[in-house]
């Protein structure tokens, strides 16, 4: 049974209804799914890396951004800067699965091309893409497609952040209105040293909003754009990020993006669909730091045995895969339901363009939850990996040094990862409000069980997973359970209480990555038998267990801190219960699984 | 009342005696009962620090070897270097508190010159002090502890890390039985590059152990002694960190140190003593981080407000004070404890140098506990500050990037943190077999409390700490469950299962470290006033709170996996009656009492 069939389509959930609705894994995307076509695109992606990129990652280090360059445009001769832009713009036209696939699989070699990659064919194309008129498309997408010309995407400013709206650029109009003047200072702009365009945003007048332009850049022509000077950075050492100043730059009215004032919507939009490939790009990444620590861990002998027979290097290699395979699950999820979406707003009759802008945006909030998992995830696997080579990892003449660096940077950029975790709890409870998710009703339900007596009867978990899906359950009825008192006790002053929101967002984070990996597996179990899955089937195990943990830790910090006396005392056992296990795993054995087959294969190999 | 009172020195306890038995408040040396001399020593630290190395930090990433010499020499100018070298050698033979004191406040700065003082007047300098003769501590001392010599340690080698005693460096006595002849390489060496003298071990013909020497490096005449290049390295870039090749080196008989077969005697105490110390070197790194970061938070305004109003960056500011604070606690609390031993020692007889070799020796555990714990607290503390810089965090301009990257060495050198984790708990359960410390008859008293009926008192908790003191009561009665069980289960083969050891000193870490956090507070609070203590009692709840939920985790995690059925029914119920507060402490409104000190005063101020 194909996976994108129009029925399946049709039980496609909103974004963030994952949290009130079950889907079964039947529905669920896979990398297992992947069609013939998308792995001869990541053949051939891996295939680019191996050949182009992994033998000069010492050369990465030495702050070439020619060699950035150079490689970006023999990206753009091979296809992959336009994989989701439009035939009829010269790109290759593919869906969001394959975009996703690209970024994955281009972004592991180091930081810098994927952080040039990623502010080239994502933010700095994507404006454009999702909100150009047909001729601002015709003129910049096929240059931007096939690599002819590079983008940069300039929304902050040195006093403009996170609060991106705030920025001062202005743009003032001539007065033969044929142009804008623009003027003000950017900073941190990636690719700005070799860009040829940028998707600029200034505030027109005293608007509320600000408003995007396409400006093209010409270091011959400057037309009043200067460049500060190369920033010195932790890490990416060849990606460029410079400050953009604007001194009375003039841009064609035809230029504007959308409509005045609408550019913060542009913005966040651009970012949305940023945030889940940055998400994609901090895969193969974790697979490549795990390849390299386990192929260290065979080698290295101490005390008279390659460490990686020791358990404490071993129970290392088994969380840095089970991060990155629920990594892996969850984000191709979440990219084949925004696919689906989009395709079913095609079918109902709207623009591709259109359709694209509203399936992105409907899964906001899985995009923020997937850029927050994914590189705290790949901090951690590089930060293993350091420990696992010892000294060496300390070496820049090993793997892990620029790998944990360049890691650095996904927790800041896109949105820092505090901003993106209050963002997705925000979002979620915005959807609630406005009916697109129904919240209360689940959330009524649970207070009732709370009050009500519990259940004793021992459920039958003899099926593949039965305990772990009514774990993941329970653990949503923990979210329901917090974020709902939360709400209701604070109402809208909630966003004051961002300790709250934080500890929200982290029960948010584990279910979605917990379920996501359950899924996968039982899909996969149930075509390919549970026999071929046993490694898989003790990582989706491991993840929740840990998963557990988390939000048992994060929601007993909200209940101590907002609830007290009997209302503390009822939600503390609601919280017991909910994350009871009737059956514990052997978490030990669990790893002992995994970390085999992981040293035995000496690679990540699933 | 005077902590330093013979009587009071009676009650000291043995180390990793904590566990299992009660300290007074009375009992414990906090950094509030430095005496008018070790205050001053701190201020002229202090000063020295803010004049001469502040300055430099951005010329410390530029690797400038020099610059860390010649600071180097004058802090030999000034004393620092033989704090506690006895004054006959011309050190200023103060006590240990004196010398953990002295690490502490000169390594804030950069990791660079922390390292270096930590090669030279730790490791590089006490194994003379610990095991040098007369003849050799008169030759030697004087020059190492004004500066006049720089010393370095050359235990490690290519195939010789973490199993330090497999070294292959051969020393073979001449045929007149006047000299060694050394052979072999050295790796990762510090301060290789200007030392005049090096603690190297090398094994006599095929003995077990290794033997250590005393070995004169002078360029000129190099004596078959060469460098390797510097090392690339992910941080501390001045520190000098090179391979040392030893072809044919002729080291006279009378340049050994103790006796043959001593060297991993010697190399292992030498690394406890810098264990302890390395913890004292990662506090004042925490400090400053927290200054930096505090200042920053107050000076930067996003959304029309200074970013040190949001929740989600004060809890960073309260998370970050917490750990300093309780690392502080801890690790003068254990270096008292050594200096006390040393005194006992020394009243019942034994020579200074014996008496100090015992007496630091004797907290071996404390020493790996603390290695531990401050060095992940400063990574974490410095990750945050990275984190709340934001954007600014990522550029080699601001404070935060180098302080992250020279943090992470502290989790590798001086014996890997999974090392001593390991070490930590297996030199604890040596001390129980040993009768050293009684283990067995409190595990068996839980054993009894386990299948006994609980007490359903309501004990009085009017008293401070009240409950988070029978709370760490608790949480010993959970480490002697676990572990008790573990040792029953697997005796001697427990080394084999490496990751209930890692989960087991997890415990015991965070036990020592929350313990230490309340007992200065208490002592603070009794003499100074509760009123005095508000955001200190507010740091060591939250410790607290914090560590119950780690050990709970961790527990867990063993429990599940090593014990079945009844059993781990059992032990599950034990631990939940042992990690549950009977009055959770609000854990937001904590983090809002620290924060809110820490914002105000705009540093760390406690
Ligand atoms: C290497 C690099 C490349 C970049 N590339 C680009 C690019 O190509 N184009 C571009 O436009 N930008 C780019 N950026 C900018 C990046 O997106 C911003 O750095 C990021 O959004 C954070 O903004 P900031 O640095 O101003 O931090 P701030 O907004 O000042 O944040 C500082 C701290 O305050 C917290 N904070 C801020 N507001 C709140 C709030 N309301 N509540 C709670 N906490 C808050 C943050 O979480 C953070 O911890 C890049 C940055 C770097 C370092
Ligand atoms: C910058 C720097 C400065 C240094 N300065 C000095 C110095 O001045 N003098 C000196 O002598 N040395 C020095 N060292 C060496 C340092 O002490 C070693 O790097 C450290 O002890 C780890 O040894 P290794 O690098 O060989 O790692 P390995 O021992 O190879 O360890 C690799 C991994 O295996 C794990 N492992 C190893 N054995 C076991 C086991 N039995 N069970 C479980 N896990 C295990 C480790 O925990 C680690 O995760 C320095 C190192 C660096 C990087």
């Amino acid at each position: 049974m194909s996976i994108q069939t129009d029925s399946n389509k049709k039980d496609l959930l909103r974004g963030g209804q994952f949290l009130v609705k079950e889907t079964s894994a039947e529905n669920v995307f896979t990398p297992e799914d992947f069609s013939e076509e998308q792995k001869m695109m990541r053949e051939s992606v891996q295939e680019f890396v191996d050949r182009e990129i992994m033998p000069k990652r010492e050369e990465f280090e030495k702050k070439n951004y020619e060699l950035t360059e150079e490689l970006m445009r023999k990206a753009g001769e091979m296809g992959f800067l336009g994989v989701s832009v439009p035939e009829e713009y010269e790109g290759l036209g593919m869906g969001f699965v394959t975009t996703m696939l690209v970024v994955d699989y281009i972004s592991g070699a180091t930081g810098s091309f994927s952080t040039a990659f990623g502010a080239h064919s994502g933010i700095g194309t994507l404006p454009i893409t999702l909100y150009g008129n047909e001729e601002q498309k015709k003129k910049y997408l096929p240059k931007l497609a096939t690599g002819e010309w590079f983008g940069a995407y300039a929304l902050t400013e040195p006093g403009a952040g996170s609060d991106a709206n705030s920025g001062k650029t202005k743009a003032v109009l001539s007065e033969d209105k044929k142009y804008y003047s623009i003027t003000g200072q950017k900073m941190w702009i990636s690719n700005a040293g070799f860009c040829n365009m940028m998707i600029v945003f200034a505030r027109i007048e005293d608007d509320k909003n600000i408003t995007g332009f396409i400006v093209e850049y010409d270091p011959e022509d400057p037309n009043g754009i200067s460049l500060g000077e190369e920033e010195k950075k932790l890490g990416i050492h060849s990606s460029s990020t410079r400050q953009v100043f604007f001194n009375d730059t003039k841009v064609p009215v035809e230029n504007m993006l959308s409509e005045r004032g609408n550019g913060f919507k542009i913005a966040m939009n651009a970012l949305n669909v940023g945030r889940i490939k940055l998400a994609g790009a901090c895969l193969d990444a974790q697979r490549r730091t795990i390849n390299a620590a386990v192929k260290y861990a065979n080698d290295r002998v101490q005390f008279k045995t390659p460490i990686a027979n020791f358990g404490a290097v071993r129970s290392k290699l088994a969380e840095m895969a089970t991060s990155a395979y629920a990594g892996e699950s969850a984000s191709y999820r979440a990219a084949k339901d925004i696919e689906d979406r989009i395709a079913i707003r095609q079918e109902e009759g709207n623009s591709h363009q259109e359709a694209e802008l509203k399936g992105v945006e409907e899964y906001a909030i899985e995009c923020s939850i997937l850029k927050v998992a994914a590189s705290e995830d790949l901090q951690n696997c590089t930060d293993e990996g350091i420990q696992i080579f010892g000294g060496m990892g300390f070496s820049a003449d090993a793997p892990m040094e620029s790998a944990w660096r360049d890691a650095r940077i996904t927790r800041i950029y896109e949105g820092t990862n505090e901003i993106n975790r209050m963002l997705c709890v925000g979002m979620l409870i915005k959807k609630a409000m406005k009916g697109h998710v129904d919240l209360l009703g689940p959330a009524t339900k649970v207070g009732e069980e709370l009050t009500g007596i519990p259940s004793f009867d021992k459920p039958d978990y003899s099926d593949l997973f039965a305990e772990e899906k009514e774990m993941i359950k329970k653990l949503k009825k923990v979210f329901l359970m917090v974020s709902g008192s939360a709400v209701q006790k604070f109402g809208p002053q909630l966003e004051d209480h961002q300790q709250l929101l934080l500890a929200s967002a982290d029960i948010l984070i584990e279910i979605y990555m917990a379920e996501s990996a359950i899924l996968r597996t039982e899909k996969n179990a149930k075509r390919f038998g549970a026999n071929t899955q046993k490694e898989q089937i003790a990582m989706a195990k491991l993840y929740l267990y840990h998963a557990v943990d988390i939000i048992n830790t994060r929601a007993k910090e909200g209940i101590v801190s907002f609830a007290e006396g009997d209302e503390q005392r009822m939600m503390l056992m609601g919280l017991k219960r909910f994350t009871k296990y009737d059956n514990h795993p052997n978490v030990v054995e669990l790893r002992n699984v995994i970390a085999e087959k992981v040293v035995s294969e000496n690679r990540y190999p699933f």
